[in-house]
């Protein structure tokens, strides 16, 4: 089944020691949609401006990303630029121009409507609602988010959460948003908001799956011996894991462990390139190969 | 068979936001022999002063811990206190007096000398090395360390390190050590140093173990919605892996992972309450069920 992403769809510029990187295609919504694009066919919906390279529309479509969702505006694109240090751990923003990201309302197409897979990227919390009010009946909808929106946007955040099946977020956002340092018990804070599913997402430490009747998972990373750029990697993460929910047979419930896996998978392949360069040349042999080594890496 | 331990033997004042706890039973050797205790027969090397209670000896029998090799000197007990913030995961040393430790020679007895496993846990290099030189041939060797030995006693610890089939350390001490910051890279370098099986701990986030052919193993850790008190929990760790270890059949690689997670189980109990408090009354049937559930929070 497809999978319709809303979300930020911007030019990177990633300084690190090493290198730097201008202009990297970006933005939540191209990094989720590229990684659920291994798993089902993805109907993208953003905004960019005039200056956006073709060659990332072409990258979008070499994943058979549908493009009928995404606005080219006129004017520029939204750019951010951020620098990481030496331990790739710490990231801080140079500068974020939002461009026509500024006006954006997102529009969807009569042919989206009915998508049964809804991932609400990291984006504002009213455009992620804007998009859930233009849905029929989607089957499964997840949300991620990120700290400015519980900074700027917290009501709205609030009201959005009451409406999703699965609400993403990442351990610092957990217990900002909870007040609660111990994750466990800010997972059960989190479930009386409203969402049927809750996910922590650790970085390297993996990622924490809890569902309403007190279900956990706890999903591993994938070890990587060399992080080039993590930006995105939250993104990837969820893109590749709502695209196996939707593409898997059976119940969410039988399936969530499963896409996790492979949204980790996805993600540590983000990881070791700037941007989407690594994730663009990933085949679906590879990434089967690293599901089933992190299958042998946590059995015993 | 039989795990002989080394360590400190001390008692612990542990002050954290909601309470005070006085001349707890506490040191690497304490909580590691309790830990092991429950899979196999423990043999405890340290030494303690005149005043320490004879409640805590009795703690040490009812877990049938040889106590042969246990000095009782004139002075006093290594007393360590120290307060947690509020979130649990920053502790500061408020005192540490040495007592009777500051000139402690462990002196094994000659019924130690044959023990087939050896638990080095957490105690001054010099003094790890001390205990090796007295035994005959042990089967399998097992060293912990703190950052301290890092700071003041390196070159003991490197020439340890050389000595010990399994070298185990946190996170941050392996990147103190290595001067890497990617820790599946760090482990490719602390296997240069000597041991075919390094692990790194990592709390709440569980721990890494790395074979030096290039295996690993991502050991999670029992996820608990309150800790009270996390000191010991690493030796906790060590204490129940080397005791399901020695009790286990069959190869160590076979074993080494359900015994991390052996140690992941008493390491969580030792969390739930203050010193040894929790873990003193913990029965196998509920280590074996923990163990059951970690297997199924992992399953996918």
């Amino acid at each position: 089944m497809s999978v319709l992403i809303v979300g930020s769809t911007a030019l990177d510029s990633i300084k690190t020691p090493r290198a730097e990187n201008p202009r990297l295609l970006g933005g939540s919504a191209s990094h989720a949609a590229v990684a659920a694009s291994f798993f089902a066919p993805v109907r993208l919906v953003g905004i960019v401006g005039a200056d956006f390279p073709q060659k990332y529309l072409q990258l979008y479509r070499r994943h058979k990303v549908d493009l009928e969702g995404l606005q080219i505006a006129s004017g520029k694109t939204f750019h951010w630029s951020g620098e990481y240090e030496v331990n790739m751990n710490n990231r801080r923003t140079l500068a974020t121009e939002l461009g026509v990201f500024e006006t954006f309302t997102p529009r969807l197409p009569a042919s989206y409507q009915d998508t049964p897979f809804v991932l609400l990227a990291n984006i504002a919390p009213s455009l992620q609602h804007h998009v859930l009010n233009q849905m029929r009946r989607p089957k499964f909808v997840v949300a991620d988010t990120m700290d400015l929106w519980l900074n700027i946007a917290l009501p709205d955040l609030l009201k959005l959460i009451r409406r999703v099946d699965c609400f993403v977020l990442n351990d610092s956002e957990a217990r900002q948003l909870t007040q609660e340092d111990n994750l466990i018990t800010a997972l059960k804070k989190i479930h009386k908001l409203g969402p049927k599913y809750v996910i922590i997402k650790k970085g390297e430490h993996g990622a924490i799956l809890s569902t309403r009747n007190g279900g956990l998972f706890l999903s591993p990373a994938y070890p990587l011996p060399r992080v080039v750029d993590p930006t995105g990697a939250g993104d990837s993460f969820v893109g590749g894991m709502v695209g196996h929910l939707s593409a898997a047979r059976g119940s969410i419930d039988l399936n969530l462990r499963r896409a996790m896996i492979y949204g980790s998978v996805v993600a540590s392949f983000c990881c070791e390139g700037f941007g989407l360069k690594f994730t663009d040349r990933v085949t679906r042999p590879a990434i089967e190969a690293r599901f089933k080594q992190l299958a042998k890496l946590t059995k015993f």
